[in-house]
């Protein structure tokens, strides 16, 4: 059975394009509020558990050792687009620890902001791991490791004191236990585990509320929301859509994309944790999926109803500006 | 009701993400051949048309006045890298008709091939109408218009001269009318009109055979066929499958990529046409589905299945150049 149509894409009059998923919208008790498409299928969070990835690097000290602000606190949560801001937060990470650029293992990539990767070659500058949309996330690794006094090398691999800390984190969220055969490598070379959109937003929901949390991780937790909601640049950047819809929404909503059509986030005033996937892995989509859930559950503002319009029904143009279609939510997912 | 999967994308040992669609293969009787998914529902063709959008060009002698060769006539087919080699070309066919880069109102755009891309921003250059993937064909319109001593101003508009010389062989391919109600405007800001599958792929098996055309239409066709086959780099580009797949197999197998998904071509000495789209608009997954099409239906040696491997069974890797997994037709496209 195939899922629904969650989002389709229009060109003139006709629907061009379209993209069917699952969604999962769970309370922090697991109960399930939304359910669309397969929600049981185990899919890969990809970058999307990033939040949940960056509670060792606060529960265990290492955050407050080496001086982080919001800034790394959020850094360490983010796909960014490698500008130079954000290159900036992930060098000044890696020098608390008395490490460099040497140190990242994610492999490096120009930068997905394309004025900065122009910037970059205008430059006569080649990308580094600093560049890396997950250079946050592993410099916040390697904090980790440096702060316990562990060798930092291999720090990406599944059997390394961080992976195992972060893998221990995902598991108490979601209550999904991490297999070999479930597992496969992500972009920046650390383990993925794959598993259901349920759990997956049943760990956002706990995430959001800090409920069914020990005390240490539900705090952890709030610093790491009140991080991201304070830098929602650093999260993404520029003309993203998760940084827009955070800085629309304040600390109302965390959002974090993966790859392959993941989108993750969670409602914590509602209580609500929201996990989706495009089947088809595409991003485009996974974004209007993410904001169409979002204004189905979230309680807003005749302003922010009218602000959001643009990230539930984007415009597509075409090189001269014309406007050549849009997206839009699926009746499924409007209702 | 949904079409089947036509491609999976693995991440070790699971499928991560999948793509439907619909594929019809057509001969020049217009006798389906092969038929999956909803090979009916109007899809807007996008760029896989240039070949045909390309006849005026050659049928008029306009390409003959400019005294243009094979790589004149692949570019005007062309979705192309914008790189060097490409611009150059563009350039060329401009100055014949006394025209520079200034009367292409296909917009500009950075080149897609990432190197190009860069060496440009290193130039401290910036794109202009010749990086766009369309200038090629837009080169092409330009000549129609001159070699016609029509004004080429707005000849990007449904009304003009070269639009209309364009929708007539299509219409005369296809043997779809054009209405406004079908039509979208494409990235390059021409008009694209809907039609079904099956209807693209009888055009093309047409077009690849030379049946059921007048002669000097028949003509033109083995004329731009012929450029294709022995200049497919100028139809595409550096590591793109449009190019490696026609290096391949050369005047065998015409290919053609569109925006949203979508793959035309033709198996000239089959006496087939293939047209296909990915419903959700993906790239990666039309190129895997036209490798299958074509493995489907093309006699080919022990050498050859060995070297399509790869276009049928792409390897993904991640930043660090780890194998973390990989695309596949579905059992569906394979049978």
């Amino acid at each position: 059975m195939s899922n629904p149509v969650l989002v389709e894409v229009l060109r003139g009059a006709l629907v061009e394009s379209r993209h069917r998923g699952a969604v999962a919208v769970v309370d922090a008790d697991g109960a399930t509020v939304l359910s669309l498409g397969d929600v049981a299928r185990p899919v890969y969070p990809r970058s999307a558990v990033k939040p949940i990835q960056a509670l060792p690097l606060v529960e265990s000290g290492a955050a407050d050792k080496y001086g982080f602000g919001d800034q790394e606190i959020a850094l360490a949560c983010a796909s960014h687009g490698g500008e130079p801001a954000h290159v900036e937060v992930a060098t000044r990470m890696l020098a608390r620890a008395r490490l460099d650029a040497g140190a990242l293992e994610c492999g490096a990539h120009w930068p997905s902001h394309q004025p900065s990767s122009q910037a970059l070659a205008r430059s006569a500058g080649a990308p580094s791991g600093l560049h890396n949309n997950c250079s946050g996330k592993h410099s916040g690794f390697l904090c980790v490791a440096c702060a316990a006094g562990v060798d930092h090398h291999g720090y990406v691999k599944p059997d390394h004191f961080v992976q195992r800390e972060v893998r221990a984190a995902l598991e108490s969220l979601t209550g999904v236990g991490s297999s070999a055969d479930q597992c496969g490598i992500d972009g920046c070379s650390i383990p993925t585990y794959a598993m259901s959109l349920t759990a997956l937003a049943h760990a956002f929901a706990k995430f959001g509320t800090g409920e069914g949390l020990a005390p240490e991780r539900a705090s952890a937790a709030a610093r790491i929301r009140a991080a991201c909601a304070a830098e929602p640049y650093y999260v993404a950047g520029t003309g993203r859509f998760g940084t827009e819809i955070m800085q629309l929404f304040g600390a109302r909503v965390l959002a974090k994309t993966g790859a392959e059509g993941v989108y993750c986030g969670a409602l914590p005033d509602r209580g609500l944790g929201i996990a989706l996937k495009c089947d088809d892995g595409a991003t485009r989509a996974s974004e209007v999926a993410m904001a169409a859930t979002v204004a189905r559950f979230l309680p807003m503002s005749e302003d922010e109803r009218g602000a959001v319009g643009r990230f539930l029904r984007p415009t597509l143009r075409n090189w001269n500006g014309i406007e050549v279609g849009g997206l839009r939510p699926s009746e499924a997912l409007s209702q």
